[in-house]
């Protein structure tokens, strides 16, 4: 009955999604796990206390496993940032960290009967989101990892701000690796209904610099604030609400390529089963390429573990 | 027109507020400013890279007081958290720290022109509100401390817990300091609608005990996440939305009683012009003695600055 | 997986609840039930039309009892409020229409098995939702009906203006009938913490008027716009969030009362499976007379159905 | 401070907007002005009647002209949908009963000194905005008419019923009267990232079956329930948050364009000042030529008033 909710990991980024969920009202049901017992107990008491000023009260508990089995929607956002502090924007620096988390959890949401949705936001997250899949079994559609709708958003952010619009003017999609190999579509990116590609001249954009910017965004926060948690926690809510709504919304995301053989960020289609179906747009040669490396960047990572 | 929104000091508590504004589609616009330039701009990037997945898209800005003119609501939350780290449960051991902060800060909001309702979370809040209100001027009524507004809603945790209701099923006041002279007036608690008085004897409760869990909750979440944000920032927020919609909502939190010469946590009715009035409610003598005597304490306080 | 809800009956009423539940995004599959299929047609797809401009997708479905199956929550609000048009404020006159339409559905709900939680809207409210109860056959608490939160609301609001508040800040209960026999129990109510009885001599304020006034807002409601709609289906939509949450969150509304043999408007505790248990109030002894002959109004006309 | 809101007309249309309004927490404060005092009553009291159950609190007035004056959006929502009952698919049949409307309310609009922005869905919508600006007197770009957002909105439901997928997935715009002579441009409408005509030839599209399919849509909700409101009113709504925004949000509805002399549906931006500037997209020559038949048909109509 309800929605209920999973999060394994309670940092910045899985709290920041318990306290949407919460205060939202999205969430009927919502448990936290995190190997810091005394984190996931104090997560829940400060979501508690919040609930005397709220119109709904969802029920919080924690550290229990065995709740996975008819949960809906399962985020897993464990990691260490301070594994980024030194890594010159690296993501992969985090991978022999999350690796050995994944190593840790993935049985025991295999156990577990888990059967909803897992959505991943751990780093280096197209790897580490296959890894979970493999381990945990369940098939690819109903593992996904956040991957590049985080930087699509950035990416319609930095053209928006160019432009001076809402970023919801800008479309299009940011593929590859949610990581240094990724690359902006911009024969996909449409300004208020506009190719881009029609705009730079008159306009005296440099897509290069914009791009270098995007891809940025992350660091320019993580060298702010220490962590982001803001635009990740609000992109991985949108995708799970689509996947309770059954909405068929396509989202750019981390999910298995079979042409590449590997998770990698591309639109797909968002339902109840996770990602339904892969969204084929034609891009330009110079662009297949592009995702072609990504995607080879990722799988070879991923052979190492 | 529309909301305007400012705060002051992005630290988590601030932070919380600033995502929970921009992802509820709550404010119009919102300046975000903090000592560390860094960190307000890192706050405004991630804010803003999430903005393309909501259906809103306020504005954000930071580090301008002159925005400050025509806001609508001030949230102050600057402090420095480490400062409890070894503070055995004592706010008064942020007092020096914030202290400090209010007189770099309280002369800019006051030379701005602002003329909104003020909302303060800082340590040792009723203090330190008070402070705020004299150093800028402002009528008392518009400046206000979150005050035992968040230890009401943990007393309603606690007590629901124990009755296993919906925290709203619980009414009631805590008074006095947001700090270690506050406490319950169990006269005025109910739950569904009886006194707790009435039920004590036949449910075996502490009410002693329950009284200090409510007061430990926030050392508790300290404890175990560091600082506190979330219950926090839902009761600012839930003040700031009675003032714009003029609710006439009643409240406690810490605001100037005339009676005691100081800023003091007791119920008010909260309009767009803040607290409007004073709730007076019959408490047994003990309860008086025990306001009497918090409100001298924050006075004492007061006087040392 | 998610929430799902039905409504039988898309006037007035059900439709409001429908674009509620769309538009504010708590539902996740809407299935929407009329006797007229082309309103139910109308209804699904004025809601569609809608949610290119949400940011939810619900799925919606018509005319379909297989689908109640897996139902959470299912809203009956069939009627005629035409019934009312010469009734000179007696909800009574719904009664043979609405019973018929009872004849008509609840076989077809006991048919589909479903197995959540009816929220009834009908009229005369608590006769008729007995009625369902026993010709679907579910327990008694899962088949409530609104019946004095309505009530409540409403006696809340008159308060509120007389004191100048926020309803909100109005506590206490109208118990009986959702109908000419219900009566505000003012030995419940407060107003900012203080019995409202111990502000009537200083006010001047006249209880009976209130009350008379409270009892005719529907009246009033429905004389100016033809039916009410908006306070009604609010207040079904949250006993629906308290039924999903499981939040034993206290509201009167109408269920099943063993003392007095009949579904009546009193204090409960709402959880996931409906009506949890009774909140037994000490009233005053003429009140629990008026509830009395308020349930025994009830009971008779339950008998001649 | 705050939201100001004010909607003249609490037909169905306008009665929806507003319980949007006070059910989402979106305005602070409310004017309802209707011709029929009685109606504007029972809104205001079944809209008061739900704030108990809701965490907001407005201040909802009603029939106050002087309360425009500082009224951030204005909706203009006054209509006899019966004057359609026979109007065979035609809003032109409005006309003559709309003018009058404005006849009365434009002069006290303009009196009252109303200086936000106003919103228009009344029929015929693109000449009687046209017809409220001239006579009210504020400039062109704050005073702007729904006009084929909706179409538009259920074009999107149309083409992504067909391809399975949200709404959401489909961009593109209808362009011209929010009546007969609309027309969808084909060129500009993409489905999950592609141009349809590009997948027409291999799904078996009939382009002009979909666009009879949107354009009929509002006749079938309106043969089915009488009337329209759901979409119509998410789609102010949207707009009026654009507005108080300042978002920049690309919409298409109906505002003044030099070149064809009148008011009609078409891209543009939304922001603080209203429409801020028309989007021009590239059209093909015979979508070119359907827009300036259009504005003229708009134009032409106009002109007999």
């Amino acid at each position: 009955m309800g929605r209920k909710y999973a999060i394994i990991g309670v940092g910045h980024v899985g709290a920041t999604i318990a306290f949407s969920l919460v205060t939202q009202g999205l969430a009927d049901e919502l448990i936290l796990i995190d190997k810091n017992q005394k984190k996931a107990r104090a997560e829940q008491l400060d979501l508690q206390d919040a609930t005397a000023r709220l119109s709904s009260h969802p029920k919080i508990k924690i550290q229990d496993y065995s709740e996975l089995v008819n949960t809906d929607i399962l985020f897993v956002t464990a990691g260490n940032i301070h594994a980024l502090d030194n890594a010159s924007g690296n993501r992969w620096a985090e991978f022999e960290y999350t690796r050995e988390i994944v190593k840790d959890i993935a049985p025991k949401i295999k156990n577990s009967g888990f059967n909803g949705v897992l959505i991943d936001t751990m780093n280096p997250c197209d790897a580490i989101t296959q890894y979970l899949q493999k381990e945990i079994g369940l098939p690819n559609s109903r593992v996904l990892g956040t991957g590049t709708f985080l930087d699509t958003a950035r990416m319609q952010r930095v053209v928006s701000e160019k432009f001076e619009v809402d970023p919801k003017n800008v479309s299009g999609f940011v593929y590859g690796e949610h990581g240094e190999s990724q690359f902006v579509a911009w024969s996909t990116v449409t300004v208020n209904g506009l190719a881009i590609n029609t705009l730079t001249s008159k306009l005296n954009l440099d897509l290069e610099e914009l791009e270098a910017s995007a891809r940025s965004g992350g660091w320019d926060i993580h060298s702010g604030k220490g962590y982001t948690s803001f635009a990740i926690a609000t992109c991985a809510i949108k995708l799970s609400l689509a996947i309770l709504d059954d909405a068929k919304l396509m989202c750019p995301c981390s999910f298995y390529n079979a042409k590449y053989e590997s998770y990698v960020g591309q639109p797909g289609i968002i339902g109840k089963n996770g990602v339904e179906s892969l969204v084929t747009i034609p891009l330009l040669p110079e662009e297949e390429q592009k995702l072609a490396i990504s995607a080879a960047t990722i799988k070879e990572k991923f052979a190492t573990l």
